[in-house]
């Protein structure tokens, strides 16, 4: 008989600019027992995002504190209730939860969302789940696309990106995705059916981009920075709206501090705010799900059957195994990958 | 008996940076003749605001089309109707015009509001005027300040900053302004009321703004750019708004293109709005005037009833003859007069 073991990923360095395999340690240490009021969660399902990137900095993001060296990485799960010493959770039920980069986590049962019977339950963690909640709350917030106007998104084909030009379609607006390869171009439209996509390593990135959006951007999605932001600024209408999920190009960036050796930008975007009348606004996903998450459930019901009608279409990249986990992130920093990244940490 | 001549002043080159007085010229034409539907204007007040940096660039801002060369500067005025072929308007009344820089000017009476019997005719140039109503929209649209939050106003002894500090107090926030030099500072908290004054001059001017707001900022109505705009990010509270009228720190730089030499200032610009949930929006107060000036003429209304009153202070730096305007708005973007900035044309 084997005693299993809890297998869990820490920070063993802060990472200087892109992160490295030895930025990570694979450790294992000893399943913990359920307290009462616990449950023991079995990760099935772990889900890579951007995100992540920030929380190894010492400088914490702001909106979650940093983690600590040797501390376990976190990142949402699609986990399984092994032990339940809790009321309202059985053993054997599937929840969404926040188990982190591990075999086994304990929750006291307040972050658990019950997945009940579905069908994919990967796609809790991507278009039916928090990327998908952060697209749709982007857009229904800040964005607020008309029927007719023109959405472009930045890195369109990720978690995120591909729900925001599926949910702006669906509210009739014309779509145009960046992001960075032909093969990624290609699904934009034949996969999520966006009305164009535009590679932006084409050394024509901002000529190919103003012909895909000849009547300007009414909404841009900005999750990239850099050179995509600078290809948009021009095009942008009068009253245009950008709701700002993250900026990816400048995460492996110390401090995001930017480059020394570039020009300043940012008077060049303050104009741009000002002469079209620009909105540009942050936001948190998580600032958003709503008493006892009841904002989020609802979505992820309806996306759920959206999924499952053929009217939303999800695409997943799956990384195989935990130990996997570390590079399925540098890749995914890189954009190696298409569509939602998980690690399948344990058969379901 | 001499025959009424027209003086005005053309754009005679187009500044490299910091106007020059060589890039004006004055003119003198003959007073234009009045034809069926017009009213010919005597200027007495000439407004002198930043925006007007921006329209002798070659290209224009977008809210406005740039000046050719030789063309007469633009600018609202106070104006006397001289002569008058139109039906609502009659010889002697007062209008608000946009008769721009010269002595007489035609209309055809649409853009003209008239002022009635007021007292100080020149604060409809000002505090009851385009630079008032600038701060009113701002905070109205954009700002929305609580009671109890913190207002920061960078330019705060300008036209537009003085009247924002003052509606953001009425409307129950704390108040903090941003001038150059001791003099305007202290003008800050005694004549306009402001809770607290930083001078950005001050060597450790970030270390004294955090002090000033020693609870974070709420609300930064935007008018500068540039190394206020620096100390001030760090000090946004989570859902803080920026609204953006103007960056004057940044209107003498060619094109707005920025420092060459400076580090690039926009990843970290994005990734405080991120962090903080910031909504940072630029507006254009010509968008907001209503239908047939509605709105104008209500806050026009309102305002010089509270200024009378003593419940608002207005403060207008004279410049004396249509001859030193353009050293009247080199210095204004220079940052030396104190108040609403207008031309006295002719006497009253």
């Amino acid at each position: 008989m084997t005693t299993p073991v809890n297998r869990r990923i820490v920070l063993a360095a802060r990472p200087a600019g892109r992160p490295l395999p030895g930025d990570f340690r694979l450790e294992t240490v000893a399943v913990p027992s359920v307290g009462a009021g616990q449950v023991l969660l079995r990760t099935l399902y772990l889900s890579l995002d951007p995100y992540m990137r920030n929380l190894m900095e010492e400088i914490g993001p702001g909106y979650a504190p940093p983690l600590a060296l040797g501390e376990v990485l976190v990142g949402g799960t699609v986990s399984r209730v092994v032990e339940s010493r809790h009321p309202d959770f059985r053993a054997g039920e599937l929840v969404l939860a926040h188990a982190g980069w591990q075999d086994y986590a304990l929750s006291d049962g307040q972050d658990l969302v019950p997945l009940g019977d579905v069908g994919r339950p990967s796609l809790a963690l991507g278009a039916a789940g928090m990327p998908g909640f952060t697209a749709q709350v982007g857009l229904a917030e800040i964005g607020r696309p008309r029927a007719g106007e023109t959405v472009v998104v930045g890195a369109a084909t990720g978690a995120v990106g591909a729900m925001v030009g599926q949910l702006a379609r669906r509210a009739g607006a014309r779509v145009v995705g960046i992001a960075g390869g032909a093969d990624k171009v290609r699904h934009l439209v034949e996969t999520f059916g966006f009305d164009a996509a535009v590679d932006r390593r084409d050394p024509r990135f901002a000529e190919r981009l103003r012909e895909a959006a000849p009547a300007g951007i009414d909404v841009y999605f900005e999750s990239v920075g850099g050179e995509v932001l600078d290809a948009v600024l021009p095009l942008l209408n009068i009253g245009a709206r950008v709701p700002v999920s993250g900026f990816i190009a400048h995460y492996n960036e110390a401090g995001a501090e930017g480059d020394a050796a570039a020009p300043d930008r940012r008077p060049a975007l303050l104009a741009t705010l000002l002469q079209k009348r620009v909105r540009m606004e942050g936001f948190i996903v998580l600032d958003h799900y709503g008493d006892g998450l009841s904002r989020f459930k609802a979505f992820q019901r309806e996306m759920t059957a959206a999924i499952a009608a053929g009217e939303v279409r999800a695409l997943e990249h799956v990384v195989d195994g935990l130990e996997r986990a570390p590079q399925g992130l540098i890749d995914l920093l890189d954009g190696r990958h298409l569509g939602k990244v998980v690690v399948a940490v344990a058969a379901p």
